[in-house]
């Protein structure tokens, strides 16, 4: 089974509006087996939505419309649709009473535009909208079927949920899809991709059609690795993706720090409340984001007792002992301050762990043999003291997030005691 | 000109990404002059990209292309580029240079991989790509244009800033389009829109053909107000915004705190520069997010001296030298709390001035009296020590970015001594 989203509205096209319905739309779909092949965004004109619609029914199964079936002048998807299968408007009674009762819900008079909203192309099914005025409306034609429906995020995803998911379950496409992403950090993306070598060979031999597929996805936290599997049935799905990801843990198992939507603060947040240890750090170059990320998962006050943002040689001295001699000799930006500074905020804050970031975060600041992007991470527990280099590039924003996130990865492989 | 964008990726089509590069590119061709009538996402398959990219060729003017440029076996974009416009690759010296530099300064080793990125089609025009590996792509044939450039959103962002919007303003379409927007905090949107009063007549009763329009804009961090003039040439545009601009802030001048691209810590970091004064913050509740924004600001070292994130009470005693008893009896979340927070900073750095927060980001810890979202933000300067409330919802995340602008809200109001 081929599906195709097609979205409607001008604010699609100028940016005003991201397309977050299409990203909803599609996660469900997938979810319930249905692969979606294209994604298209059209202006609310008549000839534009119109070649869509033809250009989708064409190549596809199915087609799910959002947007223009709302009540005003420029809300034309329904006009289109009545074209294209050839249908006339007849009215909907059941509609009507149903627009009656939220109008009255909301204290609001009926009118000739609520009236127009119960009129519905004959031949058509009417999906009820529990949350607008706008009914969804499905054409089942030729073995097809369009669905279409109000762009409201809210009323499309009560017509997605309550219809259009359990409707591909009962007309399932004898195929499950299940998808799975590991998230890395400290590897790029050409390292990791070396790392785990003949992709194809990876995924399995028998990979005839594309039915597996592993893809690399990028940014300043990491690189994730998202398999697909398309299978006969969930259970095959699922052995599947573990015979995979065993393949992907055993050749890059370290960078792996967790999987779908986890992030590295939850994860060294459950590592730390697991072992009932306390953490406090010490930020220079991060100014502040490792605290601000610790502190976005709820519950880190069990774990996270303080955090100091040492911009200044002063403070740096001051509220953590960092000895002036030290900076003097070697620079705010070294081993021997990293380090001074981990031990430093350990003891202040009467943690069993303490970790410090100093750098150079540019644009301005750096020298040649302490270039923009230079970054010291220093971790300290009770057994040891220890700094890592960094080099993160020329980006101010970008040098502070990735030195963030190879802080937070220094203290996860340290509590998983890896290398 | 009429334009498209076609953007590349799986992870599209099954809602795993949101298409935001897509509304970026958008909203930036808008702002230059072109207007966008589609937009398509496909997968990572060639047959698919090939009939998009003939698709959009033949219907259109400009066409912009992101995604599947990377140096991984799922991006395909680069080889059905060379078969669209039977080119073959030759290899590109300047981007050989540009991606050694690039390895250099993130400490990385050159390989094979790096090699195929300075790998381009034969006739294209090469765009320097500042960010990645992988450079932009520009073909021009039979009086259209096509850029196609990666998917990873700064990469995207650099190229369309650097090379696709100066290109457009050099190519005009006739039509002049200048959008503005003023960003403000502390106003509800709709209490904003009702400070505006009657919009129609805010934007002029000569609005024929809806030349002009305004927007509203909410995010946690305030709501902007966007206006769009057309207009036969810039001059005309101009003079039209500035009439509209006036009226504005005539109405609601005092909540506006930038324009366009500004962002608050700028605003505040400039005001603290051009008075030569020093800031510290003791954050709670926001937990580094404060001391995270104003670091992000190039050259913030000169006004920002430390910050200090006392979650655990012991820390605020300690640090800040919050008296314990003051605690007991008010509670940390409290006025008398946030000054004796903001003043401890202040005189602990020696600043001019102190900024605090303490508040109950949620999601457990309300009570009836103090609920979740509960903050007070105090504020200390030489001549006087304060604290304001505020309520601020019931997400954790939202909680702590709008006590984050709150608080420096405050500092812009009193640096500019608003009531």
């Amino acid at each position: 089974m081929r599906a195709e989203i097609i979205t409607v509205g001008d604010e699609l096209l100028i940016g005003q509006v991201v397309n977050t319905n299409a990203a909803y739309v599609g996660e469900q779909l997938s979810f319930a087996g249905v692969d979606v092949a294209t994604v298209t965004a059209v202006g609310d004109h008549e000839e534009a939505i119109e070649r869509a619609l033809r250009d989708a029914w064409n190549r596809s199964d199915a087609i799910i419309v959002t947007g223009g079936l709302g009540p005003t002048h420029d809300d034309i998807t329904k006009k289109v649709l009545c074209k294209f299968f050839n249908a006339g408007l007849v009215l909907h009674e059941p509609t009507v009473e149903s627009i009656r009762g939220l109008l009255t819900s909301r204290n609001l008079a009926w009118s000739e535009r609520a009236q127009e909203q119960a009129m519905v192309p004959q031949g058509a099914t009417v999906i009820p909208n529990r949350y607008g005025t706008a009914p969804g409306l499905m054409f089942e034609r030729q073995g097809k079927v369009l669905v279409a429906m109000a762009g409201v995020p809210y009323e499309m995803k009560g017509i997605i949920d309550s219809f259009v998911v359990p409707y591909f379950h009962e007309h399932p496409s004898g195929v499950s899809i299940l998808h799975r992403t590991f998230n890395t950090t400290g590897i790029t993306e050409s390292l990791l991709s070396e790392k785990l070598g003949n992709i194809d060979e990876m995924v399995g031999v028998s990979n005839e059609d594309r039915r597996t597929t592993l893809a690399f996805l990028p940014s300043p936290q990491g690189v994730r690795i998202r398999i697909t599997v398309r299978a006969r049935n969930l259970k095959n799905a699922q052995t599947r993706v573990e015979e995979i990801e065993s393949r992907i843990r055993a050749r890059a198992g370290s960078y792996i720090f967790g999987c779908d939507e986890e992030i590295l603060e939850e994860v060294v947040g459950r590592l730390l409340k697991e072992r009932g240890l306390t953490i406090a750090v010490a930020e220079s170059c991060t100014g502040g984001l490792i605290a601000d990320r610790i502190t976005n998962v709820p519950g880190s006050s069990d774990y996270f007792e303080s955090g100091v943002v040492v911009y200044s040689n002063s403070s740096k001295v001051e509220l953590l002992r960092v000895a002036q001699e030290l900076i003097d000799r070697n620079g705010a930006v070294s081993r021997e301050v990293a380090e001074a500074m981990a031990t430093g905020v350990r003891k202040r804050a009467c943690t069993d762990l303490g970790l410090s970031t100093t750098g150079i975060a540019g644009p301005t600041g750096g020298k040649a043999e302490k270039p923009v992007g230079l970054v010291w991470i220093g971790y300290a527990d009770e057994q040891e003291t220890l700094a890592l280099r960094f080099h993160l590039g020329n980006d101010r924003r970008r040098v502070k997030e990735r030195a963030a996130q190879a802080a937070l990865d220094l203290v996860r492989r340290k509590l998983l005691k890896m290398p």
